[in-house]
């Protein structure tokens, strides 16, 4: 096996950030496995989530750290975090308090692509309903 | 509802790409949910997917389409495409042939990341045994 080869796999932890300065999240749902919501994280985010243990990410439109559930109250308990083979992007199993979406869904996945015959005709089509009104857990 | 809210929970896909013209694409196993890997579409990647319901990805490091198991064999069959809130990242439910992971693993989130004391003492444990040789699936 070459050295790279063994990098690869290794048990050294040495995340590869993009020219951003960011990796991908993906916090699941510890007992289904549900995908919940997809963010970015910069290295001190994911120092912090391993840490308190409560998913932190990096918002790019806002340009700050997002301890997730913050004002909502709906945080994410990581209970375990994988990384990949290229250390670009992890996997958080979490339990999550509410809702995940901002928008009231348990997910943020709750639209499916449904292709019609043409890409004029593609549809999103609900497949989760809604668990809270979003007006309900923001104040401002 | 504000216009802003409508649009938000709409059934039209409109994609929001990043500022390198990407969006996240996440392959989840369609029975059991697991994330099996990472990666990144653009907008003709993920028009390709929907049309072949074969996974197709943009690489960044070699800056071309990448059709998964191209090479290997070890396609992802799609079987349902869901997209988030915000509508920059998918997650695929798909029936993988083979493994995932080019280093043969089932999956590319293959470790855990097992905090020690310091960072400095966090290491990585393997949370998966490798289905295949690599050397085994890739000729060149």
């Amino acid at each position: 096996m070459s050295d790279n080869k063994e990098r690869e796999l290794g048990t050294t932890l040495d995340i590869k950030l993009d020219s951003a300065g960011l990796l991908t999240a993906v916090a699941v749902d510890a007992d289904t496995n549900e995908v919940l919501m997809v963010a970015f994280m910069n290295q001190a985010s994911l120092e912090k989530t391993i840490a308190t243990g409560k998913a932190t990410y990096w918002s790019r439109s806002r340009q700050k750290f997002w301890v997730k559930g913050e004002e909502s109250g709906h945080i994410q308990e990581v209970q375990e975090l994988l990384v990949d083979c290229d250390q670009d992007a992890v996997v958080m199993k979490v339990r999550q308090q509410g809702s995940a979406c901002h928008n009231g869904f348990r997910s943020c996945f709750y639209r499916k692509i449904a292709p019609g015959n043409n890409a004029a005709a593609t549809k999103l089509e609900f497949v989760l309903q809604r668990q809270v009104d979003p007006a309900s857990i923001y104040k401002k």
